[in-house]
């Protein structure tokens, strides 16, 4: 068997079955950060693989995840536990350990989205971009050889932003657009990866590091094909703490993902 | 042994070892919604001071929890994990079962935030408010008889609130004072519960029912005794579900708490 006709997040968040509720998974050397560690949205989205397996709702719509350990690759165990099936949710535990080590703990909700019905009223706005094909990459300027997910993930820009030249800027707010490199298609349990992939933008402070503590992400909408263009905004880095929200809309304009991780930048940042 | 002498929130969200890792609670009548069940937030609370008798760190520093089913007064359960206690933080999990049915599962992070030490850069404002004395109380003009949550906390707006006169306005952000009223001041666990203590805001759009299905809140700052300066703001309502942005600041006008809730509203709203 080969796998070269499937896309790398796929391939890469596939888990197999070892035991009752119990999966074992290689962690791909595929999504490192500059750090050298597995992204946290990567590790997120292989505990979701696992668990949706167990749950008859094909949609993610809700996932917290608490970071313990720096994210590893290699060999590791995925643990679930289904703890409810209701009619139009069903949630469940995943955790993620390398030699016994607990790097993850994630509680997940999935649904239907496809059943979601009621009130629709929206006051908040998509970013308002040039079309990709006007916009820049900004990974072209930038030394990103550390980091192997950002060969995954491609970017567009409307401009470099500073700290990709080496001039931070100072602001804490982002609007850019993403797709997955090899044509891969969003869907609920990747845009989980996708909300976690980028750069933080507390970056442009001159920060150089940011490990997460806790990311959780609602699904709002079934990402429609094609780029999807995001919002990224800090507005409280606080004795070394911040937050980033991180807002999802596909190609039609529609809101389909709203994130927010706490995080910590190094004492000496 | 009496209780008179402290607070409501001490008294309601003490439990009492049972076993390993299980402590027995009598959820109390006093924390009600308009619905008549258990408001979220103080669940939350119940299970996060059962966590943090088997954690070193003081303070409460990001719990999510996903709730399973409507809150639930009267005898219950809490059953807690430590998944991990590091250096800095500590993560473990709660689950608050009634009768062997999981009503709410929380997975919560703690430190010390007298250690916090790192930069800080804030470009979020507090909200820009009448002192307290300056405002109305807007229960005095509304029936919420049916709310015993409500008596345990007050609120100070510059004017009444559209809903709590019976004509929504149509709005979906608001800022407003909130305190216990028994004079128990702020931490990092009452923090908690008070994301959660109020009407959602998108019962202003005339909607008249909300059930929170995930609520995340990471504590910022120990909080100052007194007023609490608090904004909420629902941007996305899509097909019956919808976010709630809840910040708090203390009486110094330091941010201390932001949380995000998914909840869902009636199909007939």
């Amino acid at each position: 068997m080969t796998t070269t006709t499937r896309y790398a997040f796929d391939t890469d968040t596939a888990s197999t079955p070892v035991g009752e509720h119990e999966y074992a998974i290689d962690l791909s050397r595929r999504w490192t950060t500059m750090a050298g560690t597995a992204n946290g949205g990567y590790l997120l989205a292989t505990c979701l693989q696992a668990l949706r397996r167990e749950i008859p709702q094909p949609d993610l719509l809700s996932a917290s995840a608490h970071y313990l350990r720096p994210g590893v690759t290699g060999p590791a165990r995925i643990r679930t536990e289904v703890a409810r099936i209701g009619r139009r949710t069903a949630t469940g535990t995943a955790v993620l350990t390398c030699e016994d080590r607990e790097i993850v703990r994630v509680l997940a909700t999935f649904t239907d989205l496809a059943q979601a019905q009621g009130r629709t009223f929206e006051s908040g706005k998509a970013p308002v971009l040039p079309p990709p094909e006007r916009c820049v990459n900004p990974l072209e300027s930038a030394d990103w050889s550390a980091s192997t997910i950002a060969g995954q993930i491609e970017f567009r820009t409307p401009e470099v932003p500073g700290f990709f030249r080496g001039a931070p800027g100072g602001t804490t707010s982002t609007e850019f657009w993403l797709r997955f490199a090899d044509g891969r298609q969003p869907d609920p349990v990747a845009l989980a990866l996708l909300v976690d992939s980028t750069a933080p933008v507390v970056f442009d402070l001159g920060v150089s590091g940011s490990s997460t503590i806790e990311l959780t992400v609602h699904i709002r909408r079934r990402p429609a094909p094609g780029w999807l263009a995001c919002r990224v905004r800090t507005n409280h880095l606080i004795n070394g703490f911040h937050e980033e929200d991180f807002d999802i809309w596909d190609s039609t304009g529609a809101l389909v993902a709203q994130s927010r991780q706490l995080a910590i930048i190094p004492a000496d940042s």
